[in-house]
C-alpha cells in the first residue's frame, strides 16, 4: 500500500486541478505562441487571426457528447444536429462576427441507424442554413457513444470584434433574452417532467445581426455557456474588474420560473449557473445604452463593471453573495 | 413479429448503405451549395476556400477515438497527441498545403489523469511545432471514452493546390516512401508483438516542403489514409479514370515485410488496404519524373493512369485483379 501512494505522486485528476477552466489554463500556458497574425488564441469564445484582410478569421469548435450534452431519449437527431450548429454558433456572434464555414466530425455507433444521421444532418444543414453558412467538411469515426464536434470558421469586421477581456470599470452588464430556460428544462426532463423543457432541446443563439448591432455599443462581449454568474466572472478576470450582479434585474424564462415552482428550486440557479441559454451577456457604457436601443432592444441591465479590487459579488435584497461559478463538466 | 417488421421498413445501417464513403457522399448531396468562395467541400481531404487573397485557405479535420484508432495500453499519450496532428497535417500536405492553424477537442472521462492530459499536449505541441503551426483553441468534454477531434486551417499557394479530382489519362501514378508499416505494426501488437510496430505508434506525415515539391509537377495528389488499393480508387472516381497498379512495384516497409513473415500473411495487404502510412499518392506526366526528382525524390512509381473504360485493377505476375476497397470504420 505504501509502494501504491509513493506511485501515485504527480498522479492528479482534473477536478483536483480546479476543473475545465483550470485545464484549459494550463494546456495554453504549454505553448509559446509567435506568429503575429494570431490575435487571440486558447481562453476567449473563438481564436481570432489577423490575414492581413478587413476581417478578422474567427474560430471556434464545440464538442457534444451522448449522455453528458444530449441523449436520445429527450432529443430527436434533429434538435441534436441544430444544438451542434446553435451552440457553436452563438461563440461566433458573441464576439461580434457571423459564421461562414462548418466542419462537423462525428463518432457514431455501428450500430446507428442511417435515418439518425440524416436526421441529424438534416438539423444541421437547416440550422446552417438559417445562420448562413456552409458544411464544408468533416470526419467520421465510431466508438460506443456518440460524440460530435463542429468547428466554425467565421469572419468580424475588425472594428466590431469584441472579447470577455474589454470591459471597462463603470460599464453596465447587459444580458439579451431571458435567462435560466435550458436548465429549467434539463431539471424537469431529469425529474420525468414533459413540459417547459423547450429551451433545452431547443436552444437558439442570437444572429449575427443582433450580435454586430451590440458590438456597434458594447464594450466586451461573452456568450451564456456556464450561467450568467460563470460569464462575468470571467469578463472580470480577462478585464481586471470587478462586478455587481443586481439578481433581481436578472431576466427569467417563463420555462424557469415555471419549471422551478414544480420542481422548488430557485430560478436564479438556473439563471446563474445553468449555462447553455445561448444568450449575450455584454459591457456597455451608460450613455451608449439609449443608441443601442434603436439597433437592438431585447436586453436587461443586470449589473455593472466595478474596480478590481471591489471584486465579483451579487447583490440580494441589499445583501453581498459571491458569484458562484457555471456548470463545470468536471467538478 | 410481423408488426416489427413493418416497423422496420426504412431502417438502414450504415454498413448497409456501403460504409463511410457512402455516407458521406449522401450527407454531402443533402446540401446544395451556393457559395462562390467554397472551391472544395465534403468530398476531398481538405475543404478548399477561395478568400480573395494569394492563397486558398485549407480546413480539415480528423476524429480518433480510442480503442478504435489508439488505445492506453499500446500507446503512450505523447504518441496519441503526435498521431492526432500527424493524421491531420498529411491531409494539409497532400494538397500541396502548409497547415496554420490548429483546434483540438477532446471528449475525456472524469478520472483521465492529468498526466495524461499533460501528455497528449506535449505529443500535440511538438508535432505541431515541427509542423510549423500553433493550436489555437478548442473545446473540452466528457464521455466515457476518449475522443479527440483536430481541426487544421492552412494554406495553398493557388497554382500549387492539387486534388484527387486532377488526374489524367497517361500519367504514372507514385507513392513516396514505404508503405504497409501502420497495419504491419497494428497486426503485431494485435496478436501480442512488440516488434516491428514503430510506423504505427509513431506514423508522421509528409512536410510541407515535400508536398510542394511533389505539387509542383503532379497532377493528382491524395494521402494514403485508407490504403494504396483505396487512394488510387479515389483518384479514379474523382477523375473519370481508370488505373493499373503494378503489384511488384509496391515499395514495402521493412516492417511490413518482416510482420508479414512473422504473421504468415501478405505485406501487399497492409500497403494496398491497411491504411494510416500517411504517404502521398499521386499522378504525374511520365515528362516530369526527373524534374521531380531533382527536388524530391523518396518515390516510387507504381502504376498508371488509363481510360475510365479500362477499369480498376492490380497487376499481379500478369493477372488482372480488381482494386479492393481500403480500410472502413463501417464495415
Amino acid at each position: 500500500m505504501a509502494k501504491k501512494g509513493i506511485m501515485k505522486v504527480g498522479i492528479m485528476r482534473i477536478s483536483e486541478l480546479g476543473g475545465e477552466f483550470a485545464l484549459i489554463r494550463r494546456l495554453a500556458e504549454k505553448q509559446s505562441i509567435n506568429d503575429p497574425s494570431i490575435v487571440k488564441s486558447i481562453g476567449d469564445d473563438c481564436a481570432v487571426i489577423d490575414n492581413g484582410k478587413e476581417e478578422y478569421l474567427l474560430i471556434t469548435a464545440d464538442m457534444i457528447v451522448e449522455n453528458d450534452h444530449f441523449n436520445t431519449r429527450w432529443y430527436t437527431p434533429d434538435q441534436i444536429g441544430r444544438k451542434l450548429v446553435e451552440c457553436n454558433v452563438s461563440d461566433i456572434v458573441s464576439m461580434g462576427g457571423w459564421p461562414k464555414y462548418g466542419i462537423v466530425s462525428m463518432s457514431i455507433k455501428k450500430e446507428t441507424e442511417l435515418e439518425f444521421i440524416d436526421g441529424l444532418y438534416n438539423g444541421i444543414y437547416q440550422a446552417a442554413s438559417k445562420h448562413g453558412f456552409y458544411v464544408v467538411g468533416g470526419d467520421t469515426a465510431h466508438g460506443t457513444e456518440m460524440v460530435f464536434n463542429m468547428t466554425i470558421i467565421g469572419y468580424v469586421k475588425k472594428n466590431l470584434l469584441r472579447t470577455r477581456s474589454m470591459a471597462l470599470v463603470g460599464d453596465l452588464i447587459c444580458v439579451t433574452g431571458r435567462l435560466g430556460g435550458s436548465k429549467a428544462g434539463l431539471m424537469m426532463l431529469s425529474n420525468g417532467y414533459n413540459e417547459h423543457i423547450d429551451e433545452h432541446l431547443n436552444p437558439v443563439s442570437r444572429t449575427r445581426a443582433e450580435g454586430e448591432a451590440i458590438a456597434r455599443y458594447a464594450n466586451a462581449m461573452i456568450d451564456v455557456s456556464d450561467g450568467l454568474g460563470s460569464e462575468v466572472a470571467h469578463i472580470c478576470e480577462e478585464s481586471g474588474v470587478g462586478a455587481r450582479i443586481y439578481k433581481e434585474n436578472i431576466p427569467l424564462s417563463k420555462n424557469a420560473l415555471a419549471a422551478s415552482e414544480i420542481l422548488s428550486s430557485s430560478p436564479y440557479d438556473y439563471a446563474l449557473y445553468g449555462g447553455e441559454d445561448f444568450e449575450i451577456v455584454f459591457t456597455i457604457p451608460e450613455n451608449k445604452i439609449e443608441a443601442l436601443k434603436r439597433d437592438f432592444y431585447d436586453f436587461t441591465v443586470v449589473g455593472k463593471i466595478v474596480d478590481e479590487s471591489e471584486g465579483k459579488s451579487i447583490i440580494d435584497d441589499g445583501k453581498e453573495m459571491p458569484i458562484g461559478s457555471g456548470f463545470d463538466h468536471f467538478l
